[in-house]
């Protein structure tokens, strides 16, 4: 039985990591949960949460607590501050993810903890860059703070790997969406069914032309999780579907499942990533080809899990 | 006549560009100085100094202020907080010399400034990589925070010119060394010159055997202004002198010139970097062939400037 630290247990990906650790990996991890929100976890219950802090990730001292505590095996880094769109006052997004990150990082070298999965950010670090470039080894231009500090992050975990031996996987995902996802700030086809499902109308940033690999969220985690016993040292690794999609395929498609959803355009902000389409190839040489989701059956999935827990969205 | 805010201006390099100016380019360039210290640049009067600022680059008030009070043309931003050997405090690190320089460029934006030079490292950014790999557009994981910074602040700087259309000169430099040195922090030539002038001995971190790119410092900053003209947008480029030498080399050089000058060797941090010779093949297409000082001739004229400036140094 080893001892999880999830950072951000309580937000999309997060939960996900929960339900796939019940339904597939029960009795093998303990998962400790540190979040500031509390509200909507509790009522899910996760058989596999041992215990949960709700404290803030910029409090050094409850983060300290927490490796006081527990004895934690690995840690699992999903907290972010910002999302792209609102990161747009630089100084609160290096104090809210950069700082707290980088004293997260001398708390473990202390408490001796030597693993941990950071998740990166495909799109954000990638930039404007063609498909072809977005290997994880090339360098990088974000053009948002909110890739900036993803990239500088890296930079440090990379920096105590070589000083402290600590183990770092760092995850450089594309566009997840599915269960357990009720931010309105992020993740369009989330976004976009519950304005569907609320019965409103959503506003798309430019034409709706531009292409994103979409990644069904249980394959992400169950991938995560196989790259779990294969990684060691220090890795960065793109994981995407390796299909790239429109946001008007998407929008039709939820028009399949919702008649009445109707949408506008607006015009984009210079921010905006026309193509981010990850390369995969070191994600196939460590768990070989991997059946993805399509994306009309993960939207499907995920209508089916929303009409299952009604009550959220409404 | 142009107004040139100097960051740093008196520190070793901000006062080879006072001097500089007041020898080649008298009554072209204006120079506001800000710097924390005061006590050096007051005694060597350069002619070309408008102003002084004896302040904190964390202040961010006092940033502000120049701006009001001056119509600023060009900033020249030389200030770091830390050097590598000290940047052991990462948090330090980012608020002292990231945070401001986020601070800065705001206050730029705001007052429709659009010309920043800025002087990152080719040292620190470049980590371990073997000499072909060090070309601007490859990834890098620099092996200390210093580095680190260096290169999150290259990425906002990509940040604000799409943001803002600020023009961005970002100079990786290697080693600079000559007159107007007198920090015993950083720069080994010139540390161990002055412990040489003192009759002190020097104590080497590792064998001796690490190879760097040198650069006389008189070289660099003509280059500098060589490339002011020739620079638009966003560029990062290189500058060193393309010929490397062994610390051990240096040591016996200015032991030519102080007989008694003696050193020991101490076992080397793993953040010492053992090669740093950076691809210059952008500058040579921007300034063409550069007849740089060799090394035993700039040691000569860094001892000659010592004789004539002995009091600072007793």
């Amino acid at each position: 039985m080893k001892n999880i630290l999830l950072l951000g247990g309580n937000g999309f990906i997060g939960r996900n990591v929960l339900s796939y650790i019940d339904e597939h990996l029960a009795g093998q991890y303990k998962v400790i949960v540190f979040d500031l929100q509390n509200s909507i976890s509790l009522d899910f219950k996760f058989n596999c949460v041992e215990k949960v802090y709700n404290e803030n990730f910029e409090d050094s001292a409850a983060i300290k607590n927490v490796f006081k505590e527990n004895k934690i095996d690995l840690v699992i880094h999903l907290i972010s501050a910002t999302v792209p769109v609102t990161s747009q006052n630089f100084r609160f997004d290096i104090e809210a993810n950069l700082l707290p990150s980088i004293d997260l990082f001398n708390i473990m070298a202390e408490a001796n903890v030597k693993k941990i999965i950071y998740l990166s950010s495909g799109g954000a670090i990638y930039g404007k860059n063609s498909s072809n470039e977005n290997i994880e080894i090339a360098e990088h231009f974000p053009s948002s703070s909110y890739g900036i500090m993803k990239l500088t992050i890296e930079k440090y975990l990379y920096l105590f790997n070589i000083k402290y031996d600590c183990e770092a996987l760092i995850i450089r995902l594309t566009n997840p969406y599915g269960p357990y996802h009720f931010s309105m700030k992020q993740g369009i086809i989330n976004v976009a069914m519950q304005k569907a499902f609320k019965k409103e109308p959503i506003t798309i940033w430019g034409d709706g032309e531009n292409l994103k690999d979409y990644i069904y969220i249980e394959d992400f985690v169950d991938i995560l999780f196989k790259l779990l016993p294969v990684h060691s040292g220090f890795k960065i690794i793109n994981i995407g579907s390796q299909k790239i999609h429109s946001t008007n395929t998407i929008l039709q498609m939820i028009n399949q499942i919702f008649p009445d959803f109707s949408w506008k355009y607006q015009s984009a902000e210079i921010t905006d990533v026309p193509l981010v389409n990850v390369n995969t190839e070191k994600l196939k040489e460590l768990v070989g080809d991997y059946l993805f989701t399509d994306l009309k059956n993960g939207i499907e999935k995920t209508y089916k899990w929303m009409l299952d827990n009604y009550s959220y969205y409404s």
